[in-house]
């Protein structure tokens, strides 16, 4: 078990990662970021990957969360605060009450994901999507529907970034991602590991309902409004999602559930 | 065309409600709402329940907004000011620079919008909705695969709230809903009108790809945690979205992107 050391007053040097969380990204600045509430600490705690630095918790929360505490390495801080002085330290009301930092685990080549020794059967490859919701909620839909894998280019944001972490309800956390060198090939890697490239697209050539998938599938999805660049779209299979008339795009991780659903349902995980 | 009006001051009691936009909601207190950026104001014109009161936009902007200008009432007061003060009256870096006051149309009741003399083939009832993105990118799926009215019930947040029209990019004000009554009977009012009720739950009895809908379908989504009462559920047919292992929930927005869908198919739409 942890030992639970209380902090009394907000400015503790032990509990500086946590000052002003809202104005700072931890991420890319010394390999950490920020996880919020329950679920997404117990994702922390499960990862293969990351690891948690230091807790920062509400007192009164601590007898609930013992358990979850107790699967910690013993040399974890756990700092434990009143409510007050939480809000202070944290720079907004923290009504979930449950912070940690966490330390990243190292960057993963796509090519390690794609050619493991367990190659996943289907991975996301996303482009531009610059949006903290946006990722984070693509992370949510990959988790939900079993995705082994997520590529981003070098123009997406970082999965890691504190809001992408809260909407991917600790998906991001879970689910193995890369990122791609500027002048990377991602088509080429992906035919060279056998994935069939499928580009989403309102000007997409092939209904979803009509798609077939094949035996391993790349997803690809861009930001909404520049979608994806032609030279993307030129060398992959397109699908439309086909909307009402007058309305052209949907949110790009509402698409993300509706082609992985798809591509679950074609599985057959959808009974 | 309607007359620009160009405000110099921040303070000028013309553009009062502007101020502080972010710390306030207009709706309820005085029938108004904000809408932000220039397709919500496409949307707000196109509107044939709600109307544009005024318009505040940064001035470098209206040369290429004319046009929708011009399709104003010649007494709509249009007021132009530099991006300094614009952000000084909204109170944060406005980056869209086109703000409009709303004026909402009357309420209507569900009976108007479920008989009405083109009645919808689709409609969603939404229970508990509070959250402003969630409903508002519901919104945006029930205009994206045409649904013809949702109904609120007396839980659900309001759509016109600003965060929730920006989110819905404008179909909160293009999609007709009714709100519901505490004690009103919302199946009984759906069975009247001819429409199915299917409620989407985790634990579903069917499947979501299995599902044939009837002539008429009424959807019923809760909100993510509780989920619906089980007193609707029981009296409705019930839908699961099948999920990987160990993930039991999606966003609300998203699964209504999933099961609208899979109507849209149905109805012979998504080819």
């Amino acid at each position: 078990m942890p030992q639970l050391i209380p902090i009394v007053d907000p400015a503790d040097p032990r509990v500086e990662p946590y000052r002003d969380i809202r104005e700072r990204d931890l991420v890319g600045r010394r390999g950490l970021f920020v996880a919020e509430g329950v679920v997404v600490l117990e994702k922390l705690v499960e990862s293969a990957t990351h690891r948690a630095t230091s807790l920062l918790i509400a007192d009164k929360r601590a007898a609930a969360l013992a358990p979850l505490l107790a699967r910690l390495p013993a040399d974890t801080p756990v700092y434990l605060a009143a409510p007050g002085v939480l809000d202070a330290v944290a720079g907004f009301p923290l009504h979930r009450g449950v912070l940690a930092i966490g330390q990243r685990g190292a960057d993963l080549p796509a090519e390690a994901l794609l050619g493991g020794t367990i190659p996943p059967r289907d991975v996301l490859l996303l482009s531009g999507i610059a949006n903290h919701d946006n990722m984070g909620g693509i992370f949510r839909n990959a988790a939900a529907f079993g995705v082994g894998a997520v590529l981003l280019d070098a123009d997406c944001c970082d999965p890691l970034y504190r809001k992408a972490i809260r909407v991917s309800v600790g998906a991001a956390l879970t689910v193995p991602f890369a990122r791609l060198g500027r002048d990377e090939d991602a088509l080429a890697l992906l035919a060279h590991h056998g994935f069939e490239a499928v580009a989403l697209s309102p000007a997409g050539t092939t209904a979803l309902p009509a798609w077939r998938p094949a035996l391993r599938s790349a997803v690809l999805l861009g930001a909404e409004g520049p979608g994806l660049a032609p030279a993307l779209m030129a060398r992959s299979r397109t699908l439309r999602i086909a909307m009402a008339a007058g309305f052209d795009s949907l949110n790009v991780a509402t698409t993300s559930g509706i082609v992985l659903h798809h591509l679950a349902t074609a599985r057959g995980g959808g009974a």
